[in-house]
């Protein structure tokens, strides 16, 4: 991913226009803020470059500021029914906004405008840090602020937002986390050995559906050759993992098929979930 | 319920003609079983009666033997798509063969004919014991029976059957036990305390569709105050419970919402399914 | 046990002076307390006449109070170091206060001396809730007691040891809980059914030493035939039960012996102790 | 280590003289063994160069092997009583052979003569890979072959032997795994998270002693900074890992001191001993 990307000490480096030219649009449409970062160089950390983008976003005056937020689209532009076969959402996986029912495209619309009665401004929320639930609990809770804690939240996402973008351009010393993790481990405790072959499916649960993101198998160490989820934030969610100890063990015993069904609160986390299982008894922990 | 029922001392002293009219269709339509028992008289326990009405079938002559087992109802005659509504699909509860779908139906037809063609008898099952999905099981595996090992099964079936009627019928000693109990417990292990008032829901889980069976709330103890099943076989098949563990806790933590799947093969078993949990971790096992 | 007690009922309705006879020892050398009870008969419970003799001895006057709690015997008068040989003392159980080392002799005097010099009163507690461990902790938590605070506790103990003394001497309805139970229940997690004849030891766990209190075997249930202690108050203290868990799955994995150590708090309270086990895992934890 | 030890391609390239005198005295006194290796070369791999000396040993003339095996010293010769104190034995780990009782040195040396009485030759055993206790019981089983069986036996002992001298002396690829890793972890399921400043100690379990090998503390990962051993074979035998989690958890609960006791088996193993646990309850389980 590196060899695409811009260095820190190159955009350290740049002309200013070639600066604005390299981060103008990581906040939307708004090149004033890479212009305003560009005076502070040299930043010794990505993370140092990002804050100064954020600081020159929140002294904005006032107009400028509400120009930058209104700006941006509006969630429910995204949102439609999607026509994609059930295989091919299983291979996109998650209950994205792109396969709403005709009645969760209506909530949703009913949601934004509220949204926009309420504070002014379109609702803003980093998308790939959440699963659909997650956004509509996020769209409730934020419509009870008071204006002040939700142009504070607004701004948290865009910070989330600006980030992601960022770290895909960008790369060098102190990259901020912007990544999770989601990985298991099945222990055979019959014969204490990890269990190998162990056929695993991951699935995203939203309170009306459910989808499934994954399938995969244990390796010789009774984990996955990759993790479940890496290399993007974890989407706030509900999930279930669901092992075929049965298959397995080669016997029908009390345990056949196991469900963990688990939250994920931290996009950024690392999420260990063991499974220590026989026929008859297993034990699940968060791990680290 | 005892009240109801007569007593083995009753029994082993009634006149002939009475005996028989009191247990004459514990075995369908085959009075004879009941009248070669009688002359065993008296029998010290249930169980030893009932030994000797099976040893009265399984001496019959070839014909009798032949009709008694033809003269049993097809299990298709009982096969037809539910009307119900879904909620009282849910009080009378699992997925029976009452509200099979109309390829369910098919499917019934097919193994039924294909039984009979095989075997020239209806197949004969104790329903009782178990649930759709391991009655298909059952006709797929018996289908593949040679003719003896399949009037063993169907015999040993009919056993089955005759034994839950004639506990229904009499009371006294050594009465078999045709029941089995279904029994949990949540262990706060946190406070290692009992955890009340827990919400607990269980379903049986087809191959195709899930029903929920009951909704109950742990008491002080952490059980429920009624065991989940009790009172009647257990029906071979799969299970879920789920605890709404996030609401005892108060907190949305790793852990929410626990489904344990388990596996019931022995209807006059006990299971017990223990949860010891936390936020962040649980076990369960087969208990006793 | 009740066959020798005498009823609530039959003292509710004795004369005072048989009254005072049955129950004058209750309270050491302190007749007057049975007397006041007296007079406010009947009880309705042994709770309620164990409270009104709890009154009697509060609303003494300050030099009838004084004379009954300095009547009561120095603790330090029943220490002595023991001649008994290892296997007596294991049959009697426990790091009694009648087997001290030299040293430790020599410690309980300092603290008796300490104490009567700090309060003016013996230490009066209820050893038979008690291991040697926590008599020592409580003599020194109460040495820093101000006189109202270690008045208050002297006469807490004095309430308890009491109550056992009455409820040994009367049965009848609202009798105290007094008891305490050690129980436990082994499960094998491979077969899923509960451990049979799997040898357990029980050990009283001192600061400076350990002393067995009882060897048994599992039952086919997986539980001991009778609960490890009951019918009398747990010593407050800490324990360890030990599972020989190789010889019962007759081999020698990673887990041989399995050691189970745990903190009795509570001398009125059920502790349950199960392990699930296999050759490779255990899980303990307080049931109930 | 590398720096200081011989390559693979060095010793592939030396003068046979220079891979005598490097490798000489791997094999006891026996330079012949390296002799007649140094003919194979090269060899790809340490463990390679290792069997072609094996090889030689096994094929040499009887009268050659016999001196080679009868030239080892007696297990006996190293064992007596210890004159180290307490501490410098703590410090040394374990319970050795250097800190026999007189009764076990009495036992060994029973022990030796049977053996040579049986035999004709010493006893040989790759000590680095044993305890005390286990050595005691490899000699006892031992005692009990014939002749051919405890040839075998010997000399798979000298492999172990050699194997660990060669690796001493010798980097390069196709290095054999002479060395077994011991680790802990510790997780809180109070707080789903490492439980850090964790005292723990480890110990040896003998049949009639114990010694602490070493104190540690979890670090912020619940781990240990280095593995408990690592970098040597774990000796078989039992081990008792002791986790205070009653200071970690600041409180006096049902849990306060934390035995873990198990076995180990494999000297090259890697044995991962997890602890999940609340005040309440806990978990442990070999893990990978």
């Amino acid at each position: 991913m590196s060899g695409s990307r811009l260095t820190l000490s190159d955009l350290n480096a740049l002309p200013v226009p070639a600066f604005v030219a390299a981060l103008g649009e990581v906040f939307e449409h708004s090149a004033w803020v890479a212009e305003a970062a560009a005076a502070g160089r040299p930043y010794p950390t990505v993370t140092a470059l990002h804050d100064a983008m954020m600081a020159a976003v929140r002294a904005a005056p006032p107009g400028r500021l509400a120009a930058f937020i209104g700006g941006h689209p509006e969630l429910g532009s995204r949102v439609r029914r999607s026509d994609l076969t059930a295989d091919s959402q299983a291979e996109q996986g998650g209950l994205g906004l792109d396969r709403l029912s005709a009645e969760e495209v209506e909530r949703f619309s009913r949601l934004n405008a509220a949204y926009r009665e309420r504070f002014g401004i379109p609702f803003i929320i980093c998308v790939r840090r959440h699963t659909r639930d997650s956004i509509l609990r996020q769209f409730e809770q934020r419509l009870a602020h008071d204006t002040d804690a939700e142009r504070s939240a607004a701004l948290a996402e865009i910070g989330l937002i600006t980030r992601l973008r960022l770290v895909a351009l960008v790369d060098g010393p102190g990259v901020p986390a912007t990544t999770g993790r989601l990985s298991t481990h099945v222990l055979d405790t019959v014969t204490g050995r990890p269990a190998s072959g162990v056929r695993i499916t991951l699935h995203e649960i939203g309170a009306t559906a459910r989808a499934q993101l994954l399938e995969t198998v244990t390796n010789a160490d009774g984990r996955t050759d990759a993790p479940l989820i890496a290399g993007e934030p974890l989407r706030i969610g509900t999930y279930e993992l669901t092992f075929h100890m049965g298959d397995y063990f080669g016997e029908a015993g009390f345990i056949d098929v196991v469900p963990l069904r688990f939250s994920i609160a931290e996009p950024e986390g690392h999420y260990h979930v063991p499974l220590l299982v026989t026929s008859w008894s297993y034990t699940t922990y968060r791990g680290s």
